[in-house]
């Protein structure tokens, strides 16, 4: 029950906090802490500008230190780990899974790693080196090897009397692994099973042969895409030759799911997902400042378009009014599909197969979009070149304006669906990417068609 | 294993299903189908058009459409529905647990839905009319009913026996719950301690009375960051007064972390998160079309502030052609700013007492940028004007756009950051209105800014 309390008080928890830390009085702040979670703390120094942070790691009882770095967002937790020595970082990682101290040591120099790798005991070095040989983004980098394995040819007694010498279970167990003398794997055996068998059983008769197993090299979206769609807790990891080398578990697998949709949001806006809310200001700004840059290369490319008509705009200043209004209806119609399509790749629903009926739906749709906003967009204008007597032909105007939204709209629409195709088969993200391909796009070509029918009719 | 090359070729099984469509071979398409997993299934008719989802729907076993249905995208399952019978929905729902009817029948009409809960049987229309009290996004709507309570004065040996008369356990159970006798719960007791516990241990010995628990009406949301945090895998509900009511599950919860993050994505382009890739033409381009027709309106509002200007442009037309850069410089530095917060409010890391930090750090990363950028577009446009020899003061043209730029980052970047804050205190979503509003002010202030200063110097 305490439990709960602590999650409804989490903000008065953070409030107190925060007066003790601004007071200076720093034994409440240490009870306080004694009392969270280490995943509430983590949570809580990411919560937290960088001068607070420092101070409640400093308080933090060292034993606790591993637990919290491995709930920790990476950014931050490489901002600590960088002031850490390799004996203390060692201490910290001691009671660690493997699946985590192979996360955080990951991501450290060759150099650091190896330093804290030397510092650990024996056997967790050489799992962890090995565990380290798999890239991170794939099963082998996201399996834990904490699995129980079993012989086919005992019964339910047995396994429940070794299960008690044992002593205890690795966390989220919830199948049991049958394997061969060379440790091939033959099945499954849930726990519930050999809680609700007759203990004479043999577990030949209550093994699953069907299980979901996950090859060592899959990528961990696919791992992430089985096991979100068939409800998995935990699953096998194998070898080319189908010997038992792990299990990956469903904690991990959230945060796959959670880091590969936070990829989407954020790189749309050219953020990273690791991106740390409070971090400090000179760090936020030079990564932001790079994405500012790229937008003002491909604006002032859309700039440059414009600049090729300016003869047309001294004629007819009108135009210079209705500039934004054509790019930025293209620019909206195309993210609406980049976003769709870029969604639809990363749940696994675009394929070779439906690719063309996709781009001929959005076709479609932009087209029937299209005809709807040129036809409003027309009207509107024709009224108001009428109405301030603008002295320049209103059907023209109407006409140049009308016929460079429905070829705009069109003209995102179909970039939107192809850029991200486009730039997946160069092997360029297009979650990063498809943005700005796009509205460099729309916003050229948006330009263009204005004020090239324009000059057509004016110039 | 067999499982796992279903995996694998699924592609394959794609195209084969596919060239059997098109050929209208429908015996090898049920064939296939009869080989598919029910989530595989669904993953297909997810990923196809709507003709072909009407087909392979047909060909579908009966007795397999609950299955199907369960893990159907809210919106196809919902067409589907449509075109069921009462009767047949009934019986497709009668095998399926009580949290995904209760999911499935919210989305009904409330006619439909009593229709369809007269024809189930008794206990379960109870248990479902009970669960629908509960709305669907709160830990009750979430909940399933399915948990094995203990009595605390019992030992683990009276555990096994009655676990064997039991027979099985429902999915994903991880921990038995202990309740003494008004159902209030007393702890929880990990299975894994009662398959490693010598079987005499009483259970008041081994309960966990810290665990978490979940108040039945906590935010979905919010139950899914305290499963996030503390990898969980199933938590209790109880009500006011203790008592436990139901559970919940990590497969449930990863759907909310799916929907939520999709939420995000999705919403920032104006699209629904349920929005079907592959949905029929008129139905996509009616929705697309709102959204169309709201940017409209903002773009026009922009437009209306130039042609304050006009007369001003009319003289210096070189400021038609700078007109893009400003306002789309405010809107990426702003998007930027407003997609971390809306990120970092989905994540629970922004509370009253870290946005003023926020908001400077904000407003410092945005100066810093600002003066990059003002310098850099200044220094361009002044030699430009120079060497186009336009015949204007290349200096205060070069004031004009830097004075601007500056302005309409901070601009972007305080409105991205503060307007989040302030639609969440309006209870207007931030993630579906931030990007409107926020375009809506960078493009004014924007233009504003520029042909303000314009004005000024050369009006």
């Amino acid at each position: 029950m305490a439990e709960n309390q602590n999650n409804q008080t989490r903000q008065e928890q953070l409030q107190l906090l925060n007066s003790a830390l601004d007071s200076g009085h720093l034994i409440p702040v240490r009870n306080l802490l004694e009392e969270l979670h280490s995943a509430d703390i983590a949570h809580l120094l990411e919560s937290t500008p960088p001068r607070v942070r420092n101070v409640i790691w400093q308080l933090l009882d060292k034993e606790r230190e591993g637990d919290v770095l491995q709930h920790l967002n990476d950014e931050i937790r490489q901002n600590f780990i960088e002031n850490m020595q390799p004996q203390e970082l060692a201490n910290a990682l001691a009671d660690l899974d493997t699946d985590d101290v192979v996360d955080i040591l990951g991501d450290l120099s060759h150099n650091v790693s190896n330093q804290v790798l030397r510092l650990l005991d024996e056997q967790n070095r050489a799992l962890i080196e090995h565990a380290l040989t798999y890239p991170e983004d794939t099963a082998g980098g996201l399996m834990n090897i904490d699995t129980i394995m079993i012989r086919p040819r005992v019964s339910v007694e047995v396994v429940l009397r070794y299960l008690r010498i044992r002593g205890s279970m690795p966390p989220n167990t919830d199948h049991l692994y049958v394997v061969n003398s060379r440790d091939v794997l033959i099945g499954s055996v849930p726990i519930s099973a050999i809680l609700t068998c007759d203990p004479d059983t043999s577990i030949t008769q209550i093994v699953d042969e069907e299980m979901f197993t996950i090859p060592a090299d899959m990528e961990d979206t696919e791992v992430a895409q089985i096991f979100e769609r068939h409800d998995l807790v935990s699953a096998p990891v194998l070898d080319e030759e189908g010997r038992l080398l792990g299990r990956i578990t469903i904690d991990d697998v959230v945060d796959v799911i959670r880091e590969e949709a936070d990829h989407s949001l954020m790189s749309m806006a050219g953020l990273d997902e690791l991106e740390d809310t409070f971090g400090p200001i000179m760090v936020t700004a030079r990564k932001r400042a790079i994405w500012l840059g790229i937008n003002l290369l491909t604006v002032i490319l859309a700039a440059l378009v414009i600049g090729l008509f300016e003869s047309t705009i001294g004629k007819v200043t009108l135009l210079a009014v209705l500039l934004p209004i054509v790019p930025s209806m293209g620019g909206i119609a195309g993210t609406q599909t980049l976003t769709l399509v870029i969604r639809g790749m990363s749940l696994g629903h675009i394929s070779d197969g439906n690719q063309s009926y996709l781009l001929k739906k959005e076709l479609a749709v932009s087209i029937i979009n299209g005809i709807i906003w040129a036809v409003t967009i027309s009207t509107l204008v024709y009224a108001f070149s009428y109405y301030k007597e603008s002295g320049i032909n209103h059907l023209h105007l109407a006409i140049t304006i009308g016929g460079a939204m429905l070829f705009n709209l069109v003209t995102g629409v179909l970039s939107g669906a192809s850029i991200p195709l486009i730039l997946k088969k160069l092997n360029i993200d297009p979650a990063i990417a498809g943005g700005v391909v796009l509205t460099t796009v729309t916003d050229v070509a948006g330009f263009f068609a204005l004020l090239g029918l324009a000059t057509y009719f004016f110039g």
